[in-house]
């Protein structure tokens, strides 16, 4: 039962094996191959330069203490493990370091909720709604609102909230509306379903404040001062592009949230040259049918001429398991080859536990439609084929680690599968996938999750430093923009370390 | 390390990579890399026959249904799983299955404890103590025993039951202290620290009873009876041989134990023509010191040359994250050589989440050292040259699933990394570590946790007959005793199968 190749190989390796006995091994040898199986993890092969050492040997120390700590975050729900995450110096460390580009954030979940709370619901003309399963929906409007399927009762939050003693506990309980986050996560949430559940809810409660013609403005430049803020540089946005609406009842369509995304990114990098800029990948939901994936398809493939700079192509969104799979929708799919044109994939794939179900095929199917890179990938590790031919490729996975735990595929982030893709430097960026939904803002909490918890001792500077290249190369932007990227990446990393060091 | 055989493969699979943009793919190179895939899987070359493949087809059946319930056995914690898993269907097939034998079972923890509650605390002349850490001892004696460091007041079980009301709740708790079995494992073991202080106090508990001379007969005997009984044919049973004692104060020596486990399998055999026989690993604490584990070598060198149908080698054991590594012990290790003797290794490696510690070294350490097979080997595939060095010289991984989820490595064994090992078909094997602290008996329970946790979905009925055959050819039999148990594992396995197609 064993192939031929691997015959062979097992002979001329068991050449040298064989020899060995109980003999004590030679420690050279020893050495020799503990420096080879570091050299094949994520930044094994990264030479750093004598300052770099010594940041480098700090973060080990620190690593070590944290790993010794009564609690370790990473083995910890991300609810419970921030308050601890905040106090680490890893991660003050983390947050300072230039870490490239954002490459899996969802549009709806970009920016935090304190702000979208505390400053768009004290607009004037936002109406609220609490429907019968304890939900909440906004909308801005010059008159009272129609009552809808949904929500049969609106009122004006400027008249509730005169109403109320308590504005702090009203504004509390409306983030509570629009994140997971809750003290007892387990209590909360006791099944993917349940927490899948307050997901899309949550997503729906924010809908209607971000759809706002002058809030998306806002928002969206709100969203890249988060991310600038952390030290992020580029950002590449999945968006159903949503219509917007204005307080006239004027309904915008998908281009004009393209064109409001690119003037905004316009201003953002003028007031912010050290900042990049953003591209879109336009996103639909995965409960669609057929034919409304095709006219997406044909949709994305039309925006993408009108805004080539703007759009870098197209992805499925929502849950994988309980949604409908990649080979479902192949008609749709191969839709670009069959006009002739070119539409770069971004997929979901492998977000998923069930393993050798249709779902669990996505991964597969994912890189036969020629996937740019996979989000997610948690499947990855059990596909050795899909592995293989995702790493010829070059496609690389998003690992979104505390989107994985908040969703429950994990409960401690050291079981992760994406340790087994770091220990063999597998093609790899890290995001945050909703941050305002878990609680999150940049990319800092979800690279000490990856640093620390999923990368083990083994990972060092030079992972981080692979990692934060990896967001560039893996980019969708054009060779001229990755060099400029690289470039000023690599001056703010300089500083980083001529400060930290 | 990338061998020449992966590099021609992936250069031919590159020619038709490239070529695929977002034109459909052709359905049936999709179902050529899906089959490919399934095939590196543990038993995905196993050919099937008809009636096989009609039992598979119902396992398949089984299992998607299991997948789809409420509750999925693998994703909770077994104490909570074990009453679903014997109500299925699944595992019923499991039980009658001949799976071949049992090759990583401590000895301490063979029989189940209702046995020895039930059976052996009746006996007289049983003392037991209640020690001041909520633990228990027991003690065979003829007259009132001795205070101890540990115990002061011994009382006589025949005594004391006579003066209580409630004996079956009496031995309940008993029971309590015999295994880690509880309502509720999530408070009852907060951290990995805790279920191990839980596990250690248990054995000691077991301790009293079993190494008196005469139970140990009856215990090994019955603990033979219990794996045949889960049609199990063959044992190798890792044991530190501890001294045992008579009545009349005798304390026998290794020697002896070593006589007793051959006179009983001798007598259990002649008893049960289908069962094969049984092994020793003779073991030695992690916490000893070097110059302890040397003497220990020495003496089961000895041991082996008096001994050779018996003891197959030698063992480390206890907690690896709190214990010394085996490249602590490289001096004791190397002595074999050294004297130029022989003593094969069946070292315990990588039971730890901890990476990149010098514990996660284990892993490698033990390849280096030319162990046989590595028990446990939970870190096995974080470590992926350790993994080619393991394959290519066909050492297998004991995977023992109960254990690594109970003693909190893992919470759902869909996360457990042999789902990595299972998709490329590392050598594995399955065993159950220690049945009567998990409240298991045989191996029913761990293949089903494999076979549908671990393995997913596309885990079939091959898989199953791969892992049997491995008992096999992966246990330390001589060649013509292999030859014997293949011949009789068949026969078995063709009965089984004509039972149940």
């Amino acid at each position: 039962m064993v192939s031929v190749c691997q015959a062979v190989l097992t002979s001329v390796l068991l050449v040298s094996w064989v020899k060995m006995t109980n003999l004590m091994p030679d420690p050279s040898r020893r050495d020799l191959l503990m420096r080879q199986e570091v050299s094949r993890r994520t930044g094994g092969r990264v030479a750093l330069t004598a300052a770099e050492q010594r940041l480098d040997a700090r973060l080990h120390r620190l690593k070590e203490q944290e790993m010794s700590a009564a609690q370790f975050p990473p083995a910890l729900h991300f609810f419970k493990a921030k308050p601890l995450i905040q106090r680490s110096s890893i991660f003050k460390l983390l947050q300072k370091m230039p870490k490239g580009a954002a490459l899996h954030i969802h549009s709806s979940s970009l920016v935090g909720v304190d702000w979208l709370v505390e400053n768009v619901t004290y607009r004037p003309h936002c109406y609220v709604c609490f429907t019968w399963d304890n939900s909440v929906r906004f909308v801005f409007s010059s008159r009272h609102p129609f009552p809808r399927w949904d929500c049969f009762y609106w009122q004006l939050l400027e008249t509730l909230r005169a109403k109320l003693k308590d504005s702090a506990g009203f504004d509390n309980s409306l983030k509570q509306h629009l994140t997971l986050v809750t003290e007892d996560p387990d209590g909360a949430y006791p099944s993917q379903d349940a927490v899948w559940e307050k997901f899309e809810k949550a997503f729906i409660a924010a809908a209607g404040l971000i759809t706002h013609a002058p809030v998306l403005r806002d928002y969206y430049y709100k969203g890249l001062e988060e991310l600038h803020h952390d030290n992020v540089m580029y950002l590449e946005l999945r968006s159903g592009l949503s219509r917007t609406y204005e307080l006239d009842g004027t309904i915008h369509d998908k281009a004009w949230t393209l064109k409001t995304f690119q003037e905004v990114t316009k201003k953002f990098t003028a007031d912010h040259p050290d900042f990049l800029g953003a591209r879109v990948i336009v996103s639909v939901h995965r409960a669609l049918s057929v034919s409304e994936v095709k006219a997406a398809v044909k949709e994305a493939i039309q925006l993408q001429k009108e805004f080539p700079d703007v759009v870098a192509g197209f992805d499925l969104v929502g849950r994988e398991d309980s949604g409908r799979t990649l080979w479902y929708f192949r008609e749709a799919l191969s839709l670009p080859a069959e006009l002739g044109a070119t539409l770069p994939y971004f997929f979901h794939a492998g977000e998923t536990d069930t393993e050798g179900t249709d779902v669990d095929q996505n991964i597969l199917d994912a890189l036969l439609f020629n996937t740019t890179r996979i989000g997610h990938g948690y499947a990855l590790a059990h596909h050795p084929l899909a592995k293989e031919l995702s790493r010829e490729s070059s496609v690389a996975v998003e690992l979104c680690p505390i989107s994985n735990q908040v969703l429950k595929l994990v409960s401690d982030l050291r079981n992760h599968p994406a340790a087994v893709l770091m220990s063999e430097g597998h093609p790899m960026v890290i995001s945050s996938d909703d941050p305002s939904l878990f609680g999150t803002t940049g990319l800092s909490y979800d690279f000490y999750q990856a640093f620390v918890g999923i990368g083990g001792l083994k990972s060092n500077l030079g992972t981080l430093k692979e990692l934060a290249v990896n967001s560039i190369s893996y980019s969708s932007l054009p060779a001229h923009l990755k060099n400029r990227a690289q470039v000023m990446w690599q001056n703010k990393w300089d500083t980083f370390i001529a400060d930290n060091a």
